[in-house]
């Protein structure tokens, strides 16, 4: 089968054979996403060879018997449209037996740590991993389900209350997904977004936007940021009301500075987020709360992920999807 | 009125005319005890020209019929034993208003922000920052007050489960009161303690110490930094389980290098920790749960505050004392 294949920060099509777990569902990819992250691994911020690519909705092709606990969602079977969690867990370690399988400690991780990934015509991933997409979610909606996961995280960690005011900042890939979500709690929402299409998406959905300049420092309950930069944390602490809440929704490249006295000085509360809830995701989409469609910017064959890449890798694109 | 007086990173002596502010309390100092902080303030960590000294128990001499509420201890009469909350607030600006006095953005405190503290003869503060101390806590007990707000106010930000495990890095002045505060809660408690005497007097109270070689990294559900150094902020990230809570109770010198994708990948919950509240502090050593002047290691006149200085400043030193 064809496949996107990372190796030495070089990334190439490669012709390799359809994978083969016996404990695993062989799913058909049906389309998939290009998210920071793959641009990042591309860069070599974090070692990765093999097939790239995490973000996916694909159709069950074979199941075989698994031993493994089924997910949250309907029973899945051959046929099924199906979105998985990217993190495959040995539910044995202190993390899973802790409810923390996200933070599993012999983790392999879809397209990301020892686990090819859905850049390719066919992937493999446990039953207890895979989703279920109800039918009123089409492939380019579903495919969506991870970030908009990862998104819905925060609200797994934090109590946003609907008199919050809330300030994120970043409106990019992910950050426009955090925007739909979070305007959802009714929350008394700002964005930081840099780009004017950016900023046309939010305002067609009614969510406000607001300058750099406007930021009021000292006063925003909860402040998310997803630009992964050093000048996006600098605002977000900034802004933070005193025993405010500071969401990360990015990583960083290498290390910050940063001053610890005033984050105890002002109490203030500091979150790494990372990856979410799928099902929730899915319900939301079902119920087209939110729309993430809107995003997608190009479209791309898998003969064509290399040209795909190069289009995501363009400032204030959005989302790019690669079709096997 | 003799005070201990800090202009450019110097102390000396002064005789200063006995303060006097018509919508305060005059108060005679007992006694006042020596933190961290004044130390630091000294080295010039922190800009401030003043009377030095926040820790204190002193005797109200003379009261002006006050405006500002109460705090909710019971009603202060002249002639009474008193401590104070250090922070003197606006009750008028947004933090205030929300309830978040300690963050007043018009605060004065006591020693260290535009407020003369208590190394001296005579101090003032509004009624509403007075707590009258229980006639079985004596001077030496009640004038640890502050320090142990401090210590609980972790409690008052986070819920350690009596099934939690955690780690506290440094017991020292501040590291001791959290230690004994901790270990009420029935958590599985261990601490870092770096002198002999640290150590004896955590054994001496049944709390386990623990060599920086035996901390499993990534175990521990809750960690305390108390140390205020890099080595031991670092120390206490790899500690921390992914979604940890790592709390920060000492400030820090100048910046630190973070790498804060770690925190968002391991969803890490640092927390800022700054004052405390009075009346459960006051309780527990009311009810003897709590003993601080196991801590007191030397006492000197106000006369000698110079001396009580060198003394502090020793390495391993716990608490020193000083009586005008």
């Amino acid at each position: 089968m064809r496949a996107l294949w990372l190796e030495n920060n070089k990334i190439s099509l490669r012709d390799l054979p359809q994978p083969r777990k016996p404990e695993e569902a062989l799913i058909k990819t049906r389309k998939a996403g290009i998210c920071s992250t793959d641009l990042e691994l591309v860069k070599g911020y974090y070692p990765y060879t093999g097939v790239l690519g995490h973000e996916f909705v694909g159709e069950v092709i074979s199941l075989t018997p698994s031993p493994s606990p089924q997910g949250r969602g309907e029973m899945v079977r051959v046929g099924d449209r199906v979105v998985g969690d990217i993190n495959v867990v040995c539910n044995q370690c202190e993390q899973c037996l802790n409810g923390r399988p996200t933070h599993c400690e012999n983790r392999t991780v879809l397209g990301i740590i020892n686990r090819d990934g859905t850049f390719a015509e066919y992937t493999t991933l446990p039953l207890a991993n895979l989703h279920r997409v109800p039918a009123s979610v089409p492939d380019e909606m579903a495919v969506f389900t991870e970030p908009l996961a990862a998104a819905l995280e925060i609200q797994e960690q934090i109590n946003i209350k609907p008199n919050d005011r809330v300030l994120l900042i970043g409106a990019g890939r992910l950050g426009q997904l955090i925007a739909q979500t979070l305007a959802l709690t009714g929350c008394d929402l700002r964005v930081v977004a840099r780009h004017t299409r950016q900023q046309e998406l939010l305002k067609a959905r009614g969510i406000r936007i607001i300058s750099e300049e406007e930021i009021k420092p000292w006063r925003w309950d909860i402040v998310v940021e997803a630009t992964g930069s050093a000048s996006g944390f600098s605002l977000a602490r900034q802004a933070i009301r005193p025993r405010g809440a500071l969401v990360l929704k990015s990583t960083y490249k290498g290390e910050m500075n940063v001053n610890f006295s005033s984050v105890v000085v002002d109490e203030v509360n500091i979150i790494g987020s990372r990856c979410g809830p799928f099902e929730p995701a899915l319900r939301l989409m079902e119920s087209n709360q939110v729309d993430p469609t809107v995003l997608i910017d190009a479209e791309f064959s898998l003969g064509d992920a290399l040209k795909a890449f190069e289009r995501a890798a363009e400032p204030g694109t959005l989302k790019v999807l690669v079709e096997p």
